[in-house]
């Protein structure tokens, strides 16, 4: 009897956790309390291990640095043991092989990779180590792609003109091209160290379609500056192409959406007049 | 007898004044002439105090500056006396109490910080001071907020579409965190103070996806420029998905608008054939 | 009899002139031979006016561009006097006071205007007035705007959003003190004679709101390259905003069009079947 | 008997030969096997004309160079041979005449050139030379026009608009030529180098207009930076046009096709209720 009683005990601390940790909210706002703790805790430890680059901010503070970096990992070592535990509610991860099935799914592995500073905290601090343990911290960020489903939506907006997508990259490359080869023909001689080949053309002509435009390279004889004024004018249109169809894929995604909406709302019925 | 007259014309010449001041008018076309006086001291207040952070415009005529600064205030000032008055016509505001009520109503208190540097005027002239008072005055423009209805409908159009925009901007942020680190990884050897941390790539990244491009951090090694250029490319698509959201969200408000005022329009009766 | 058959050859030219010189046809496709050169002739006249402003082309042989600046305003001055003489075609300018009333539209006036070089011909070449009559020829532009129907579409387009552009235009404006203000409190020190008043620093925030980047500006400092990333961000949406409400004025536009175009058509008959 | 035979089997490999080589498939998905790899062919031998333009790239291995540029160009000339061979299954190419007349079409033109560099392999190696059979060698992407069907429907969305397009091109042309000479006025004498004449000023005008904004040119007197900024915000609206104009033609086009294809489908018939 207390056996059982505590197999139940056991088996409702699982369930409750697993409750905790599923993720079954509607978009964003069903997220349980404990998933929201989840995602700041990754936020922060995501931009964490981007700020531990900076040996600046480092300096200030050694150990400081040290120790938030091995609590984050023990925070998400805890978590990585809970998420393996409550698996078992799934019937598809029961037992131990269940676990280790459970263990190699994509999210599981991303749980893992995020607990691994804590492995090195033991180890003779290395400067080469630290930095690179410091650098897998950023695939935390990765730990929220359990949480990515809206996103799906986009990229299925994005999918339905792949085609018109590639065509007007299709279209850029070959400007870009064009482009790089008039340039090296025309500056070559002028420039031979920012126009003297192809290759290196494609680097001005890139950061004009795009009208980035840093300034490190640009023409300067006159046939140069005509054909550039050319490219930049072009590089507008180009723009324009993969706008105007993500514009018109997402006027399409909502009307869609709201025919739906439309379908699965019962026709308001008209009070009947007396 | 006399006393009653007197009455009359007192809450006459409220009422007149608070017809002056109210704002009823549908959208900026109804606006009385008071108010469309008011809005542009206002905006000559505002700009007055931009121009005033200048050292160059004041070291001109400091004790012009000086009177048109106190002229101003005074000029606030006492739109705020008139407007605290012509309150009490509304049932709202009306007696001592609720003309406090209406002192810390946010417009009203916008009123209030409009006229502070009324208070300094008599203050022995003090650099520092002068120069934080003068900044005081760009919070004139907040004044305008009385008139800013019309882009209450912009903001609806944003708002129906946050969701989406707020997707787009959460993948510019994976975007630049993804570009920032292989740039770190890429350039961060060759120009340590440019890219020496994913902090400092950082403002490489929002430079290139924004397309901004100012020029002070660019890749210079081949393999960073290769990275740089698909950042670039990656950038002109990022911006495509706000702009075609937008475009999809206008689109939809205009067609809306179009449907409601055909509603509102009855059928046109086609004249009856002989 | 003479004297009719006179007349009425005279008739006849100027019946026909004026046939040539008129602009019935149907946006540019039913322009007369006449004015498809006219239309030649003012693109060259307009563009060898600024040629005309570059003193090394200017240079290499001054007697030649003197020629043809000379050629050019005697040709507009012919083509001036023939549709003074062919305007009496129409009742409104028929007669001498009819003539002074064509003479006085704001077409005749630029017409006037372009054969401006022809009057300092004779005079002794002074390079101070022979540089301002080269400017007054690039005028001849306006002479286009004879030829400009088709423009007016899109101005319509435009128009019919010019609520929407106007907010979008206020929202820039609103921003742009704002990040003007912001860079300027947390630059002001460090870069006094790029950010240390507003006015200074507003002229970093439209180059970055527009995403131009010249590079002449730019933040130094961590806080003020937060807030300019920020700003540059912005600058995205701002830059979505108007292309969005185009994008729909556009759309809106081709629909209407075509459902004007199937109004008019009538229905097609479906051919009896036997 | 052996004869006939022996011509049986010469039609047929010529008949295999022409179904290898021929493009009847719908888009890029039925291209056969060969094309596809002829497609990858085309894509490397591109390529590697564009990298062999960089001296640094060609020096690491000039004879590698040589042998792939020769292996590419047999590669291009068997091809060549065999669709001069199989273009006699088609009728209109038959017999030496029909492939003579095969041989002058363009894209048996662009084929012949691609073999250009087999030519000039048994020369002496004259680096002028070598460059410029090297740059011939970029052609070979023309190539692809075989395949670009594609292509065709985006070039299509383009013309429906041409009109519109065109337009908008007009008005740039229009600003452009303003805004350069207000610069010129304005700069022309603080910087005569950049701003001497309108042509110089037409590349900072089309620099900041496309918002590309190098940096190498920018106004320096405050009339200037307010009309460099006037340009750079005028310069959002004219990308925002062809943009707006793209949005609808690709989401008309869409909408169009979505028709058709509704039309194609039979009308699903509602299944009969008992």
């Amino acid at each position: 009897m207390i056996e059982a009683s505590k197999l139940d005990l056991q088996l409702t601390i699982r369930a409750r956790l697993y409750q905790h940790l599923a993720i079954d909210g509607k978009e964003n706002r069903g997220l349980s309390l404990t998933n929201r703790l989840l995602c700041c805790l990754i936020l922060f430890g995501g931009a964490f291990a981007i700020i531990a680059t900076e040996p600046d901010a480092v300096a200030l503070s050694p150990s400081l640095f040290r120790i938030v970096e091995i609590a984050l990992a023990i925070a998400f070592s805890v978590e990585y043991g809970l998420r393996l535990y409550a698996a078992g509610e799934s019937p598809k991860y029961r037992g131990l092989l269940g676990r280790a099935r459970y263990a190699l799914t994509p999210l599981a592995i991303v749980d893992l990779v995020a607990t691994v500073p804590l492995y090195f905290a033991f180890l003779p601090t290395d400067a080469a180590l630290l930095r690179l343990f410091r650098l897998v911290g950023i695939l935390r960020f990765a730990k929220l792609g359990r949480y990515s489903r809206a996103l799906r939506l986009v990229v299925a907006a994005l999918q339905s003109r792949r085609f018109e997508l590639a065509l007007s990259l299709a279209l850029g490359a070959f400007v870009l091209i064009v482009s790089s080869t008039l340039l090296y023909l025309t500056e070559g001689e002028a420039q031979p160290d920012k126009f003297g080949s192809i290759p290196r053309s494609l680097w001005w002509s890139v950061v004009t379609l795009t009208t980035v435009g840093y300034g490190d390279v640009f023409p300067v004889t006159p046939l140069g500056k005509v054909l550039g004024a050319v490219t930049a004018v072009v590089g507008i249109g180009l723009i324009a192409m993969p706008t105007g169809i993500l514009a018109a894929a997402f006027s399409e995604m909502f009307q869609r959406e709201q025919a739906r909406r439309k379908e699965l709302k019962p026709p308001e019925v008209a009070p009947e007049s007396k």
